[in-house]
């Protein structure tokens, strides 16, 4: 499964210009860039432009170091929004989870097995009953319950916790509090959310009872960046399952959790594989 | 495709007791009943019980015009709503469209070769230009447009026209304007309607610039009994599709029609081989 | 989501005759049986009738211990295949793999979060590399790799295990060596086995390869009861996901995954649930 | 949904080689091209890059009839097999077909929607009762049995048909005959089939038969090039629909049409705006 070349990754987005594709393309030709994967998107209504350009290390003609500098007279040029990335850089993930485990346990196990290429060295929730399974990973388990009320302060020991560990990214596998503002706009686009309907359905509290109550034929889940709006932030990935009318509540929610493993585990795989781009409130997603 | 034998099915709901299934299965077996089809379905929170059983009339002991009369004792007992249906009955459907017609004519040629079991003897619109297509397969097409704002004439008019031609059930296969209170509650679970996104998700108006807008990444389309509440009615079917950052609202609209045209015809194809129950807000589909 | 009460369950099968409705649940109705889930089928063409009646044992007026006595006279009357099952025991089951622990974690982490309603004694394998996830699990890790290509002696160790671990079913998660005839008729219907594709497609070895090289859009994973016959087993559950010509054998393998994790974990729970009827080579699920 | 604008659009392929990219791209620049749609492939085990970029006329450096000629040395430098289409031709098609008229008819109400941007003269048939169909839509419709058995006879007569009507598209929809190799060779990835499976499953006769006797849980349908090769040629677009033992072979035809309709639609309409390019025995598909 394991690229054995690093690889370097080059995220653009900007307004839509001639020439952009050509400037881009021509800087990698000259500099012997061996490109692996390429794959761009022009939005013409918001006349905004995203790319994604993926090439090896191994012969390229600029060194490692240097390819910032390199390229930024073109980005500047162009007046480009853009980030450069390495292969082999670990990005560092905390996951906040609160009383049901089954998000949280999928993502440990796949780490653990090599599928997912990052570190994990916490897992913060507000309940205790998961430490003995995230000890078991090897991952340290803070609890940080809301005490008299006081979310400001549970908050406030989250985020020294995750600058302590100086955190990448943040992942709610099933984080029943909701983040305010403030902790949200620390970390753009580097907090996914789960949210267990198919968005904008449901949104807001016990989306399987509304589900089941509309009588609906389809279920969901979402996996989305988070923003201070609930359940409105971009949106990564989704999933769907048929269900009927034999199924209670009961087996929307176990039907349910097969979709919250899963597309929680492809959002945060597109994201650290740098496969997605933000731009308004949407995402551009170049798998 | 077709059932050489006619059959007979029972549509049952009742509040939940003991003994309804030995009683229903006893009357069918001491009268010689082949059963078919048999399905049923307790909500054991509402406490409801449901039953569709589709048996054979060639040997069956009761003559088929005496059915009804020596099952009502039964039905009587535990306080049933029921119906009983013959398969060789031709139920008479009339269609409202506007200005689209992808859905209307994909009835209409399903019509044709055989596929709906059904007779169509009236298109109504709102809009001109459908008479074409629509005569071809020698329907009427009745042109019906709101004058001068008078929306209660013009619903006169369709309501007039349904009953001369003693329409049984009306599909609205993408009729765009909203029907009043008056005539849908004429037509109690009667009126089937497509709504173009995955209800609840995107109720009300132009649902593709909605999912567009919030960046979804799958579509769908929602089959339902009209109710006054707009787009709040019984679920039938639904279907989805995946989309990317690639499809623009056109593209959307686009694949959009086919999910429309297959959701819609599934939903009319389950209401006519008597599929479906309601209960409450929701249905029971029994495929 | 658990059941408050315990049930009992009758599994039926047998050739379609007259009266059998009405005599099971005449029987039920008798003794106060207080239905929970009813279904059943029946195959016209080859005149099979198959039913699952799940009731309440509160309430129920034939003690536990003599249900199956008092049953006995009318399934012997139709000459019944039938079993009666308790919603409180605890099937005990044997998981088999190989080399990649996807699947058998994913099963031992719903096991250990209570989605898995049975018992796990112990998990065999060919390999030596999982240990230490099996037994932080609290399960057995026996392993017995074949030596000296004596594929018999290796599978007599397996029978015995399995024996003395009073197995009632096997899964077979990603266990890369074909049974032999002998040990998959000791376990008729008991074993359950996940392949890495959309069954009958690209059976045998290697099925992303031949996915890959075939050029297909959709992919998918099959969980089948082993039968002597290689991958021709009765099939319980399918799950597909697209692809495109973006994806590398690697990714198929990656995407697949997440296919074959949900895919036997839904087989599993449905068998475990006494959700599943197999006659002739195919399975009836009552879900 | 019309595109306002007269559109160009560059198909490329050839061996990957660096400067690819820049080259067309900067060929583009040069000339003032304002690209509507630009996604490329690279194979990276066979070495192999595809490329579609579609552009504006509008606004274009080069006259329409001369871009041919100004492309061609870039062409001719990187070894490409390329073409160039602009979004006023209308491509010809035919359709054959047997006695099955879902596809034929879909596709005909499609093109009459203004949903297919094509011109179709002529639908071929072996059997005589499509004829009041076709020429309601103005299509001419030629009956071309197969008598004592000389099929070479009647595919002559087939092949005059298609030449005389200068056809660039065949569609298969649901043709029940065979085409010989000599046909399928004189219309290299422009004869379209629609397979009633998911193939490679069930390739050949009665795939619903085989599937029902498989008692698989999904079905599938499948577009795809004809090659000499039956049923083995490069897959455009594939669906899938899920079935259950409640469904009967005549079931699985009957839910089996409509993946057939949507899945040939989509391949014709993929063809139609040159979205597809084959390479080996695969297709890239720029959607």
């Amino acid at each position: 499964m394991a690229t054995e070349h690093v690889t370097a990754t080059l995220l653009i987005s900007c307004r839509d210009q001639k020439g952009l594709v050509a400037a881009v393309s021509d800087f990698l030709y000259r500099n012997d860039g061996n490109i692996v994967h390429a794959d761009q998107h022009t939005d013409l209504e918001e006349s905004v432009f995203l790319q994604r350009v993926e090439f090896e290390l191994d012969g390229f003609a600029i060194a490692r170091g240097e390819i910032e500098a390199a390229f930024r007279p073109i980005a500047e040029r162009f007046d480009m929004t853009w980030s450069l990335r390495f292969s082999d850089e670990m990005p560092r993930v905390a996951i906040l989870v609160s009383k049901m485990h089954h998000c949280m346990y999928d993502i440990l196990a796949r780490w653990r097995m090599g599928e997912i290429h990052a570190e994990i060295p916490v897992v913060i929730s507000n309940h205790a009953d998961g430490r003995a399974i995230v000890e078991e990973f090897g991952v340290a388990y803070e609890h940080l319950p809301v005490t008299n009320g006081d979310k400001a302060a549970q908050e406030a020991q989250i985020v020294a916790l995750l600058e302590s560990h100086r955190i990448d990214l943040v992942i709610l596998a099933r984080y029943m509090q909701v983040l305010s503002d403030d902790v949200v706009r620390r970390y753009p686009n580097r907090i996914i959310n789960i949210h267990h309907s198919f968005l904008p359905a449901f949104a807001g509290a016990r989306p399987y009872h509304q589900a089941h109550e509309r009588g609906v034929k389809i279920i969901g889940a979402t996996g989305h960046y988070a923003t201070p709006e609930l359940d409105q932030g971009p949106i990564i990935d989704q999933g769907v399952a048929p269900v009927s009318h034999r199924d209670s509540v009961a087996d929307l929610v176990r039907k349910g959790r097969d979709l919250e493993r899963v597309v929680l585990a492809r959002a945060v795989d597109l994201h650290l594989r740098n496969r997605v781009l933000v731009y308004g409130n949407k995402t551009v997603v170049f798998d």
